[in-house]
């Protein structure tokens, strides 16, 4: 523990994905005074099909 | 929010999601008294491969 | 199957809950084809100090 | 109910999903006292890119 | 990694729930060829009012 | 979106709590190329006799 989900829209790069999760580890290890292996992150990646805003999926915007 | 997650048997239409997403958003708003964007609905299309019921997955049934 | 999780803000009365219990049971049986008794729908209430919405949680605003 | 989702790293084979549904099934059917077809097991499999554990992703590992 | 969580209505024993974990993670180790260690099982146990089959809560049947 | 949800031991800090939403919407603020208030972050804070690592409870160790 801590378990993290990151339900996001799919497009984001392995670059972007790779400083995302380094840095909401180091943000967990420094604030909830756990080791760094204690953190996993999970990413959904989601279609825009598959997220609805408002009523409306964000393929539809 | 709210935050609606929708795990499902893969398959629907867009036709069906989007009636849904607008049904679900229209109950949320009238009942529980949120604005339209603030509803967001997340779908989790899953193969009958990965839903088992009983024991069994929906694929072997 | 379909199971369906609302996150939401504590705080919603039974009656409110209980028509969105139903309407949205009523919108996945007309649009995605199941029986009633196969939705499920699961409520989590989250406390203002465990949602952050923009880097605040709902309980500084 | 009950209902469980299993995040785990893709690549197991169709016979060990099996194995793990049918044995979790009969676990929750003898210490949770309900019946078979009352208990749903969700698998969500996730790609090595999508997991990290200590900062970094399985796919670096 | 695997990662399970249980949605389960509330009300299970200390015991039932150690027995539930323990033969879980067991059929993890046996069938996903992981360490028990890898295995992480969360319970979130729900109140009737917060839980809805067919369009009706727990509470009101 | 994103939406990230963290599943962690109950018992942290409202001032640590802030600091990782804060610190985990500009990570995603930067990194995932979205608006502050886009980004919504859960908190579950579960019991020690909720989570199981290899087969017992941290409410055991």
């Amino acid at each position: 523990m801590p378990i993290i989900t990151i339900e996001l829209l799919e497009g984001r790069s392995e670059v972007q994905k790779k400083q995302i999760a380094k840095e909401i580890t180091e943000t967990l290890v420094k604030n909830a005074n756990v080791k760094p292996e204690a953190v996993t992150i999970l990413f959904h990646d989601l279609k825009p099909e598959n997220i609805a805003k408002g009523g409306k999926f964000l393929s539809e915007k």
